[in-house]
């Protein structure tokens, strides 16, 4: 049907006769000539119709209008006023013949960069807006990632094995979709929010190295940004510690970073989870810029003011170069942590002034003399701006850590374009829920704690680490895995830690456990969200256009219109009745 | 953990210091030395311990069984008796220290090529299972074949992308796996039976050339060999015709078989569906042997044989050299025949002797000559069995099809490492239901009449062709495709025929047919069986060793035990009840 596409010819091509296949993107009707842009998949090229030469052909296509899907053929000449913006726009196309396949309804939105659809019209029409080139983009990147991933986990001897899909429910972690069974009345499969137990059976078979991109699900209730149904890159490896997997998958985030944007982000630091708390605040720093913490507790004289007195935690950040920050400046950012998100109950701040003086909202507490010393323990400079946080230890630490991100946002410090991966190591291996009254995984029930922790399982849960990592880029968790226990003892234990009782661990575990008894190897792995991935690869904040059909915050596909009714007669077969 | 892999030392290596993991295979104690094979993906490496130079070592392996896990450090030596027969057989390593991972217990198989495991067993403890070497192999296959496909396809421009597994219930064609939804109480979604309706909105978008690799789930009844979720290779391309399509994709296939397999399976017969019926009386004919069909109506004179006489079709083939065939083996090809899978009332055989005589059972109903006159028209030899079968047409074709299998079976004409691709094309585009009284779509209600039969759509819809092609290799339909229709006018008119009322159609498919109006491109595409491909390309009969986790056909994982029940709060959380 054509014999090039609208984005490779060049004045190589010129006085060639070819065919072009696309849609228009749009027309100019110049009185005796009609310049036609049609696009497809790979570029735009325009194309000329000449009233003087062929009356008959421009005036029927000038009744065509924008998205229309035409062919045309001519002859590749070349352009008088050149565009160096199009990779075609040294050329033009002397129409000599049309061919219209398809017609087009105007569409609801432009088919342009910047669209003039709003996001509930984008996804009803999303056949459309993946027109759009940004969109495009995104998809192709998302194409290119996962090659790349592909060929180098392969290339590091993994194999990529696929993991069922219809699976078993197990009420340990998020809520999972369920699929009832036609053949097996009353009961239903689940499907898989990620491939945990089935890559660990890989390991316990022999497999080494596993890899898989992969398609999860939560049944949960949707916050921004948040999918129903999600892919991950799930890897698993044996015969390995801690530090193997680090090494492997820092490989692979570089490769990607190299191959794909040509940057070069070494090696990743690897910080504690410890440390990212107290030095941000975060388990997920964004360290794109320093602004750490500093620990002023001390370094403020004790009873002079109460709030400090009594706080478990003072830290403060500081804004560089903002000593200068108005009233309305410091209002906002008193504001900002006191709303409910963040729920701070106050800022405190130290303006460094240019001459060396200090001024500071809390003045009237503190000599002159006692806030050069705070200065000087937080490494504030002349023209700096201190921002100081009191209060519960952990909780304080958060809030600081979300204004640190607000002002470096101000400052411009969190560019898109920058990239600054790095691993959290050594987190706590249970979470405390005051509600439930009990333990539960900070990262899931087959995390490994940490060998020397073992015995304070017992004594002291609370304080036991997990031989588990994050990898972190630019604020944002990408990646997240542990070394496994591989002991049928030690997971019985974890079991009952996290309230299973013998049983309910059988019923839904068991037939991990018994795997466990035929020689399961030392093994750990990783899960990295590859949606987010190509969303920090594109520079984009959100995943939603990464993601060629995505849903929106109810979980509702609003173009094909599902969720939807099923028949009774399908009901029936299920031996189901809804009770909506 | 390990500085090597089992598969890897040789006597490049030999004096090294190293350490290799894995599972204990199996030992030989030969009492002053132990033997101990050590296997891993990769291979197997044989360990020495020596009673002698090491007792405490020696006596501490000895009481490990067959597969525990273990590592070992030690030196690599030349072996005396070497094994060419395995990758590391020319060296073994001298054991100075072994770490014991993990114990097993004995295994309720052996972890052989060969397992005693039964399939039932070997599906419960499938973790095990995929030890078997040859399992192992198939994943390994499976693996590479995916690689394969994605960077075959990629570089022919083709982007992998992802379409949604939550989406929306559809009557027709096979039953729908459904998701009950929790935010939308009532409503389900459904998993998909295929990214048909994704992938052709993908072509509105300007995709142009798409693929993927994904799963898919169709709850019917299943047949031996069928799997409730299966992995497809879906393909959409625009701007193309039929032959662009076939050109494309047999252009994949050759570089498949040649990547994989060394061969080069040449250009790719392409026949019709009616030569299909009537040379082989199968739609997926296995061409890697000849045995076509001869047309024996007009070769047997009239008014001999009441039977010949009033059947609408009578047929034969040709078993080559089988003229000695004993009456035993005559009547238990007529016992073949005779069974009701099949269901043929007999069947006819003329031997063509070595002497030039015939012999057949219907002697008394033809003279020799006639006989003679039949085996020139079916052109068989002295020494040839023919083997003739009448009836009503179509039927009997494809009776007379299995048995040409059978016969090529006996004749060991169907070769494993053989391989025939081929294209049937020219498929009829609708089937009539007898039982419901209306047509279905033979393929898809999406696929496109061949354009010269449009307007027998009202007059003559049964002989309508669609625009649609299979691809077949030895006998089995790995894929199969179409051109689409991209016309909301005439997929309104084929949803019609299909039995669909205006509002039916709307409801279901109205995202397509909206589309259709904003400027869709004629497109075309093709699916092909991954899981089948790879079962192709292993040699063997049966999905169910390329798949790591298999159901059974009941539609379980007796592994994990799924389907399962569910708490009666998800069910409650669900809006559901069971009746079962």
């Amino acid at each position: 049907m054509r014999t090039n596409t609208c984005g490779e010819l060049s004045l190589k091509n010129k006085g060639e006769k070819v065919t072009l296949c696309g849609w228009i993107q749009r027309m100019r009707d110049m009185g005796g000539m009609t310049f036609l842009d049609l696009r497809d998949r790979y570029g735009i090229t325009q194309i000329v119709f000449n009233m003087e030469t062929n009356a008959t052909l421009c005036e029927q296509v000038r009744e065509y209008g924008r998205e229309c899907v035409i062919g045309v053929t001519g002859t590749v000449a070349e352009r008088s006023n050149k565009n160096p913006k199009l990779a075609t726009g040294e050329i033009e196309i002397l129409a000599s013949d049309v061919h219209l396949y398809n017609r087009s309804k105007t569409p609801p939105f432009t088919i342009e960069e910047n669209s003039d659809g709003g996001d509930e019209l984008r996804m009803k029409y999303r056949y459309l807006d993946l027109r759009r080139p940004n969109v495009r983009a995104n998809m192709e990147l998302r194409h290119r990632l996962g090659m790349l991933i592909r060929n180098y986990m392969a290339g590091q001897g993994f194999l990529e094995i696929e993991t069922p899909f219809l699976i078993k429910s197990t009420p340990e972690g998020a809520r999972d979709f369920v699929v009832p069974s036609r053949m097996n009345a009353g009961e239903f499969y689940a499907l898989p929010q990620s491939p945990q137990t089935f890559k660990q059976l890989l390991m316990v078979s022999g497999y080494d190295k596993y890899f898989q991109i992969v398609r999860c699900f939560r049944d949960e209730d949707l916050r921004a940004d948040r999918q129903p149904e999600f892919t991950q890159l799930d890897c698993e490896m044996s015969f390995v510690e801690h530090d193997d997997i680090l090494d492997m998958f820092e490989g692979l985030v570089r490769h990607l970073f190299s191959a794909e944007k040509g940057i070069e982000v070494g090696a990743l630091p690897r910080i504690t989870y410890r440390e990212a708390m107290d030095n941000y605040g975060s388990d997920k720093p964004d360290i794109r810029f320093e602004m750490k913490f500093a620990c002023l507790k001390e370094a403020f004289p004790a009873g002079k003011f109460g709030v400090f007195d009594t706080a478990e935690w003072v830290g403060g950040i500081v804004a560089s170069g903002c000593a200068e920050y108005t009233r309305k400046q410091l209002d906002e950012l008193t504001d900002f942590v006191k709303r409910p998100q963040i729920g701070a109950s106050g800022l405190v701040w130290i303006k460094c002034a240019t001459d060396g003086t200090y001024k500071s909202s809390i003045d009237k507490f503190y000599t002159p003399d006692d806030l050069a010393a705070v200065a000087a323990a937080t490494r504030a400079q002349a023209g700096d701006l201190i921002l100081i946080m009191a209060g519960a230890d952990e909780k304080t630490k958060e809030q600081l850590g979300t204004l640190r991100l607000h002002v470096a946002d101000l400052l411009g410090l969190r560019r898109s374009d920058d990239y600054k991966p790095l691993w959290v190591i050594d987190f706590p291996l249970l979470e405390w829920n005051e509600d439930d009254k009990r333990f539960y995984a900070k990262h899931h029930p087959f995390t490994s704690p940490k060998p020397e922790h073992i015995p304070l399982l017992d004594t002291h849960p609370a304080s036991v680490n997990a031989n588990a990592y994050d990898m972190v880029i630019n604020g944002v968790e990408v990646g997240g895995g542990s070394i496994r226990i591989h002991d049928r003892t030690l997971q019985k234990k974890m079991f009952s830690i996290l309230g299973f009782s013998d049983e309910e661990a059988q019923k839904q575990f068991g037939f991990l456990m018994d795997a466990f008894e035929y020689g399961a190897p030392p093994h750990g792995g990783i899960a990295f969200g590859f949606d987010r991935l190509a969303s920090l690869f594109g520079g984009a904040e959100s995943i939603r256009d990464f993601i060629a059909f995505p849903k929106n915050n109810s979980g509702r596909d609003v173009m094909i219109d599902s969720p939807s009714t099923i028949s009774d007669d399908q009901l029936k077969e299920l031996n189901l009745k809804t009770t909506a």
